[in-house]
C-alpha cells in the first residue's frame, strides 16, 4: 500500500499507520481533527466538509471540526474501520479524489511543520498501571530485597492505581521540578523543598472507546474493542516525595505534577500485524483475566537524554512493549470488573516498561539502580536523576517490512523549581 | 434574614443557606441550575432570563441555563458572592421583585418533589484525603496495631489519592454490590467473587472554583478562595478487595465501582457562622501549610441504616466535621504544592470522618472493629457489612439560632451482585 504523498522508508508515519491527532494550524482557526501522513497533516474537517465521509455511517455532524477526539472515539471499532478504510482509500497512489482535486489537497493537506499539535482527548480519567514485572520486580527488589521483590497480589491481578487527569500535557510541553515535602535519609523530620530525585518512566498509554455502564463489566473476549489508539507516555515521577508521601494510600503528588504524552494516536488497527503473544502467565490468571490469544505487540521503544551541555541527545534505554506481563486487555478487564465506568478519552498506561536486560530499564531509578551505578554520558557527565535543562525524549515503532508503525515522540524538558 | 417562601425552622434550605445544585423539571425541558430554599428549587436560568444578575457583573450568556455549575465555579469568589447577595435579596421578605412578580415567580419557583436532581459538577477529577486522625488511627490499629498505628508521614502531611470521577453518581443511584478478586484469611490463592466486606465511608467533599494554573501552586493563604461549596460524600468501600489490591499503589478497585454525593453544594459563605479552630496541630506543620486563622466548620453530621426488613431508619453513626485534623485549605495547598492544576469542578473529598467516641467512627470497618463488634439494629438484626438491600443515608448540618444550613442528604441503596 503506497500513497500519493511521499514517505519515506523510516517516517513513521506511512500510509498503513495514519494515526489520529488534534491540531491547530498556525495560520490560525480552530482546533480540529487530522491523521499524520509522512511529513503532512490530513485534515479530516476538510474531508469531512468535502462529504468524502459519507459512506462511514457517521450522522454526527462535524465530528472531526471537534477540538478532541472525545465523540469520535465513542462510536466504537466499526466506525473507526470505516473511516480508516476511506482514508487509506482517499491517501492511495491510484485513487484520484483528493490526488487529483488541488483545491481540497491545498485546504486539507499542510505541513506538520505548520501545526500546533494539542492533547488528543479531553481525558476523563487517568489510570496508571505497574504492568512490567521486571520493573516491579526492580522497585521491589531496590525497596524490600530481592526474596520479597514481587508483592504476593501482583502474580494474580494488574496492579494499578488512579492519576491525575488535569496536568496530562502534550509533548514538548516544559515540564518544572516541583517542590515538595520529603525526608531524605538521616534527617529526623521531612522537609521542603525542590525534588532532587527527578526521573522519567518509559510507558505506553491507550485511550478509550466507547467505554461501558457503570455495574457492567467488560468481558475479556471485549476489551480490545475499548481501545482506540496507543500513545507514548511519560510519567514524570518525584522519587523523594513518593517514598516519604506514599504509604499506605499509594503514589499522590509525586506524579501528579506532569505525565506528557504523544500526540498522534495509533490506532489498534494499525499494529495488528505486529501481534505477538506476550510473556508466559504463571500461575494462570483466574478466568475474568484469561484470554489466549495473543494480545502484546512487537513494539520497539527508546529513550533519549539531552543535557543542556550535549550536542547531540544521547540513548538511554532500548526496550519493547511485548515484556509487558499483563496485556492492555487484561488491564481492562480487571478495571471494570467491579463496575467501574470507562469513558471515551479516558487514558490507560501502563507503568514503566522494563525488559529484562539493563540497557532495557524504563525509570532513572532502575537505570542508576536507586542512584548506586550513575549513567555515564558520552560527554563526561553521569545521571542518576534527571538534571534542571534536561531533555527527554521517547520513541518507538513497529518495524514492518520497508514502513515503520510509527508513534511519534513524547518530548519535554525540566525547567528549574520556583524559588 | 427571612424569605416570603415559607421555610420551617428544621429546614436545611433557609435563606441563609441557598444551596446551588443541578435540576431537570419532571415536567420537561433541559437540565439548569438552581438554588434550594425551604421545600423549592428557585431556576436560575429563569431569574437570568429575567435580568436579575444584570448588576452581578457576569457577562457570560447564559451561565445558569448550562447542565453543569462548572462555568459558574470558574468566575470565583467575588462574582459568588454577588451572585448569593442577589439571590437573598430577591427572596427576602420584604422585596417585592420577586415575590409580587406572579408570572416570574410560577415559571422560577417549583417544588423540589417536582424536580429530578443532577450531578452538580463535570468532576475533572476527583481526590480523596484521609485527613481524620481517629479514622486513619482506627485502621492502623485494626491493620498494624496500636503501636504502628499511625504511619509517620500523617501528622507532617494530609495524606491523599486520586479517585475515580467516573464513577462518581447522585443521592438516590442505587449502588451495584462488586465482584472482583479477593484473597480471604486462611485461603491459599486469591478468588474471585461478590465483595462480602461492603463498606460505606462518611465523608464530606469541596467543589473547586476558579482553580490554578500547572506550576503555580495555591498558597496556603489563598486557599479557601478555590472552595466553591461542600456536599456530603459516600465513599462506598469494597474492604476485601481493598486489602488485597492495595500494595503498594492504594486503592484501586476498592473505591472505584461508586461514590454518592449529595445534589445540594452549600456555599463556603453559608458556613461562615459555623468556623471553629479544628484540632490543634503538633507538631507544627511546614510553613506551606500552616494557616492561623480557624479554618474549620461545626457541622454536625448522621448516618442512618435502613435494611429491608426495617420499617424505620436506625441512626448509626453521630459525629461532626471538625475533628478532622487537617484542613480543606490545608489539603489545597498540599495538593497544589508541587504545581499539580485543580480546575473547576474538581472535587475533594475528606476521607472518612471518625471522632473520639464509638458512635462517632464513619465506617463500618470501624464501627464493628473488622468485624469484631457486630452493630445491633433495633429490629433485631445485626451488621457487620452492607447487606443486599440496606438503605444508607447521611445528612448533616450547622445548627444556628432558629435555623439550619443543611447538606440534605446522600443516600444510596446495595444491589445484589450481578450472576
Amino acid at each position: 500500500m503506497k500513497s500519493f504523498i511521499q514517505v519515506d522508508r523510516d517516517s513513521h508515519f506511512p500510509i498503513q499507520n495514519l494515526p489520529y491527532g488534534v491540531f491547530r494550524p498556525h495560520s490560525g482557526g480552530k482546533p480540529r481533527i487530522g491523521v499524520a501522513i509522512g511529513e503532512y497533516v490530513l485534515d479530516l474537517s476538510e474531508i469531512e466538509r468535502a462529504g468524502l465521509f459519507a459512506n462511514t455511517g457517521i450522522d454526527e455532524d462535524r465530528i472531526f471540526a471537534q477540538p478532541s477526539l472525545n465523540a469520535f472515539m465513542a462510536l466504537g471499532r466499526n466506525t473507526w474501520k470505516k473511516v480508516r478504510n476511506q482514508l487509506q482509500f482517499l491517501l492511495s497512489e491510484d485513487e484520484p479524489t483528493l490526488r487529483d482535486n488541488e483545491f481540497l489537497r491545498n485546504k486539507a493537506i499542510i505541513s506538520q511543520k505548520d501545526a500546533e499539535l494539542l492533547l488528543p482527548a479531553e481525558i476523563g480519567d487517568y489510570t496508571d498501571f505497574y504492568a512490567s514485572k521486571e520493573h516491579a520486580t526492580n522497585v521491589g527488589t531496590m525497596f524490600r530485597g530481592k526474596e520479597n521483590a514481587l508483592m504476593p497480589n501482583w502474580i494474580h491481578l494488574p496492579i494499578g492505581y488512579h492519576g491525575r487527569a488535569s496536568s496530562v500535557v502534550i509533548s514538548g510541553t516544559d515540564v518544572r521540578r516541583p517542590r515538595g515535602q520529603m525526608k531524605p535519609a538521616g534527617e529526623e523530620t521531612p522537609i521542603f523543598g525542590p525534588c532532587k530525585q527527578l526521573d522519567m518512566e518509559l510507558e505506553m498509554g491507550w485511550f478509550i472507546g466507547p467505554g461501558n455502564e457503570q455495574g457492567k463489566p467488560v468481558a475479556i473476549a471485549d476489551a480490545e474493542d475499548q481501545i482506540f489508539g496507543l500513545v507514548l507516555v511519560n510519567d514524570w515521577s518525584a522519587r523523594d516525595i513518593q517514598a516519604w508521601e506514599y504509604q499506605p494510600l499509594g503514589p499522590f503528588l509525586a506524579k501528579s505534577f506532569a505525565t506528557s504524552v504523544s500526540p498522534w494516536v495509533v490506532p489498534l488497527e494499525a499494529l495488528e500485524p505486529f501481534r505477538v503473544k506476550g510473556p508466559n502467565q504463571d500461575p494462570t490468571p483466574l478466568p475474568y483475566l484469561q484470554k489466549n490469544d495473543a494480545s502484546s505487540f512487537n513494539i520497539h521503544l527508546e529513550v533519549y537524554l539531552k543535557s543542556q551541555e550535549m550536542a547531540e541527545p544521547q540513548k538511554i534505554v532500548t526496550t519493547n512493549f511485548s515484556y509487558l506481563y499483563w496485556s492492555m486487555a487484561q488491564q481492562i478487564s480487571h478495571h471494570t470488573i467491579t463496575g467501574c465506568n470507562l469513558r471515551p478519552g479516558d487514558l490507560l498506561a501502563s507503568g514503566t516498561i522494563s525488559g529484562p536486560e539493563k540497557e532495557q530499564r524504563g525509570s532513572l531509578l532502575e537505570l542508576s539502580w536507586r542512584g548506586t551505578e550513575p549513567i555515564e554520558m558520552n560527554n563526561g557527565e553521569q545521571r542518576v536523576w534527571l538534571e534542571d535543562g534536561d531533555l527527554l525524549t521517547m520513541t518507538g515503532w513497529c518495524q514492518g517490512d520497508g514502513y515503520r508503525i510509527g508513534f511519534g515522540e513524547v518530548a519535554g524538558r525540566i525547567l528549574p523549581a520556583l524559588d
